[in-house]
């Protein structure tokens, strides 16, 4: 009657109390064990749900983690409206500076790695409705007749560095997410962007 | 007489034969099985070492990934030297976006991430010469009389986004190299930048 994605997507019912039920399983375990510290067996016995189930609805722990933190990202961590582009972009740095530390954020990162199989939209689908959140709250400064900037400057130029400089080990200070921002705020000036 | 340190990095002798040994297993290993499909057993089984011999030395197969990668960054890849700062960003930022699909960058990204017991110092340690590299080659351009840089602009604006795009299933081509290298070069103007 319905293919997989449809059951998957439709709210209530038994489809999505196993969502939630290894969302919340997921959620749990990478805070005691961290990311790479558990299995899908460990998944199913915290959830109370059949293994194959995850198996078959998932294909990969990699793929709930990257279902489960994008959901948490798009529902949970709304993007900030403070009135002033370089306000909004100062006040999302901070976030995602703090955040990088969380152990379902490096979970996210290493599912990203681990996931070999995953093909680009795969990868990319999870984060369609952050980026179109990104995109709306740079729509408002533009409405509001500040520079006009596509989402991307924010990962190139926000994002991209608070994470590679965390993972290698490069601190991060105010001054840093200052210079992140007048980098993101130049990019409409530069000749390449898009 | 000498601490592990010392050992490990005197030339020759049965110290640098292990050590050749188990970085040759590791990176045959990281091509055949992928980041994360081996353990520490598959690589003393495949070098003809002891698995507590590898223990003792590196402490974890995150250890062990994290110096060959910083090895191969500075002994394999050396810097480009084109005569001028943009010629110079230009031929690394290729490199640098060739190289993020092959099966060592990926696996040294998530030993970074893996590595949960590492210290700032042990995450940054592998990559101070890579690092000191990256910095002869801005000071030839300020030499030149060409803007002065300091490598973090690289890491930034270059390094970052080639690594979290790729992630993150976003394509890069040669005009996002352009724009990357625009942001490099953008970076000595503002008023952050140090």
């Amino acid at each position: 009657m319905t293919d997989d994605r449809e059951v998957r997507r439709r709210p209530g019912g038994r489809s999505a109390r196993v969502t939630a039920a290894v969302h919340t399983a997921v959620d749990e375990l990478l805070v005691e064990e961290g990311p790479g510290g558990f299995t899908v067996a460990d998944v199913a016995r915290r959830a109370g749900v059949n293994p194959s189930s995850i198996h078959r609805r998932w294909g990969s722990l990699e793929a709930v983690i990257l279902e489960l933190e994008a959901a948490k990202l798009t529902e949970i961590s709304p993007l900030p409206d403070t009135g002033t582009l370089r306000g909004d972009l100062l006040a999302y740095a901070r976030t995602a500076a703090a955040d990088i530390v969380r152990p379902g954020r490096l979970a996210f990162l290493q599912a990203l790695i681990g996931a070999r199989d995953l093909n680009t939209e795969q990868r990319s689908a999870p984060l369609l409705q952050r980026a179109a959140q990104l995109q709306s709250m740079l729509d408002r400064a533009r409405d509001r007749g500040e520079p006009s900037l596509h989402y991307t400057a924010i990962v190139d130029c926000i994002l991209a560095p608070v994470y590679l400089r965390y993972l290698l080990g490069m601190s991060i200070d105010e001054p840093d997410l200052e210079l992140f921002l007048d980098r993101t705020l130049a990019s409409t000036a530069l000749p390449n962007t898009r």
